[in-house]
């Protein structure tokens, strides 16, 4: 840590300037977008003020860092007083944030986050209360769409997202930021295969029911189980037959004559169906 | 047209083989994503083989031409024996197409399309039945915003579509892709100020109701009129309050804790509630 406090704030967190795009501090912020299509470490990257505020206050991720542009600090007051104190704070100009970045950073704030603990399926469902909604997911792996189930999911307060390990990590970048933060928000776990998830629910007292264009009943007559787990598919195969034949299957009555919804959308219809608020 | 016809299908429309980028037959297909950017012209670019049946089945539209790859043709025969014959159908190397077109196209079929007819929101609210659901919507400018909303309206079989002015036009290639061609398939008009065409609908008979994380009703307790507009406005700041304080309105019941939800989403939510298959 240097000295090169920002004066203009009051925060906690110390901010310090960064001259160079080649400062090894700067390293995990290196050619994100890159990154972001090749793997995944442990780490992820949190961009605008939204997302950095869930990340703030999550329990299960922390900050490790975070990069401000110049010109952006004095919008953060709020987010720096909530930082610890050695939690770095870095500010640089736009040109430095573009190199180091590797695209035009127009939000100007990025942040480093890295989970603090994995917890299974298994463990979050035995943390549910006696009312639950569960959104499920196989195979879902657009990070767009991931993204967006998880902004459905945190604004109808779906208490749990289980996906298999066919489902694309939602601390992808671009996840992050189209779910504005709810990935961060809302508890998930992905691992196993959908039979193992399906497996867990239905031994939690969870009734699933398969989202499916050829559902037998209609969203809107099924009724609400206490626990309910509802299971979406891929947009272009959906879930695979075997599955389908076994379980209690609902669909989102529409046209016959056009192409089916996009799998964001469609969640969306079925956790406000069957949310507490609705 | 040469005599260079494909073999192997059996279309009515002949298929011409063209070998460079600069044959002046391509220029409509030149470019397209940078254009897609700088502006419109009464032609529009679609994308693959879902969206090219819409504009081959339209009334409101037209294929000028169609540009295949050689390895894509022997995939589009019901397609070209659709076709009338006098329409040019294109067939170029992966090359050539990149080339071209600027881009990666890795459906591997394009069509140049064009409006036969541009109706008033006036002339397409005469003709709707005595029960009839209508999408609004005001301000919407993302492409992908739009082509979701589209989408959403074929599924849930709305009348039609109106546009205020300020929102971007449906033919943008990404809407059209985003949309799965429903931009084709679902009528709408796009002029005038939203007090225009609110004036329209009234005029019509027509209830509006206005979509808003702050509305006096769920959506789920509103009850249906014969003849509904839901209208929706942008995601960041919504619909002006002016517009608000005059208008019914209604929400979509869900939690206070997180940003709201997407305006695609929302209206997949609220138009599939309204729809006659509910």
């Amino acid at each position: 840590m240097t000295s090169d406090i920002a004066k203009n704030a009051r925060p906690k967190a110390r901010v310090v300037k960064i001259e160079h795009a080649d400062d090894p501090r700067l390293a995990p912020y290196r050619d994100i977008r890159e990154r972001d299509l090749v793997g995944r470490t442990q780490r992820f990257v949190a961009e605008g003020k939204v997302v950095l505020n869930v990340l703030l206050s999550s329990a299960r991720f922390e900050a490790e860092s975070i990069l401000v542009l110049d010109n952006r600090l004095s919008g953060l007051e709020a987010q720096l007083r909530l930082c610890p104190e050695e939690l770095p704070v870095y500010r640089v100009s736009q040109a430095t944030m573009d190199e180091i970045s590797g695209f035009h950073v127009h939000r100007g704030i990025l942040a480093i986050g890295r989970r603090k603990a994995i917890p299974s399926s298994a463990e979050l469902l035995a943390g549910l209360p006696e009312r639950a909604l569960v959104a499920v997911l196989c195979g879902i792996s657009n990070h767009d769409n991931v993204g967006s189930i998880f902004r459905n999911a945190a604004a109808f307060e779906a208490d749990c997202v289980l996906m298999d390990e066919t489902c694309c990590d939602p601390l992808y970048r671009k996840a992050i930021r189209v779910s504005v933060g709810a990935t961060l928000k809302v508890p998930y776990a992905r691992h196993g295969s959908i039979e193992d998830v399906l497996a867990s629910l239905s031994q939690e007292g969870f009734n699933l029911l398969a989202l499916s264009p050829s559902g037998t009943q209609s969203i809107y007559e099924a009724s609400p189980a206490p626990r309910l787990a509802l299971l979406f598919g891929t947009e272009g195969e959906g879930l695979p037959k075997p599955l389908l034949d076994r379980l209690n299957t609902a669909r989102i009555p529409m046209s016959r004559d056009f192409d089916s919804l996009n799998v964001a959308t469609a969640s969306g219809i079925a956790l406000s169906r069957f949310s507490r608020f609705s």
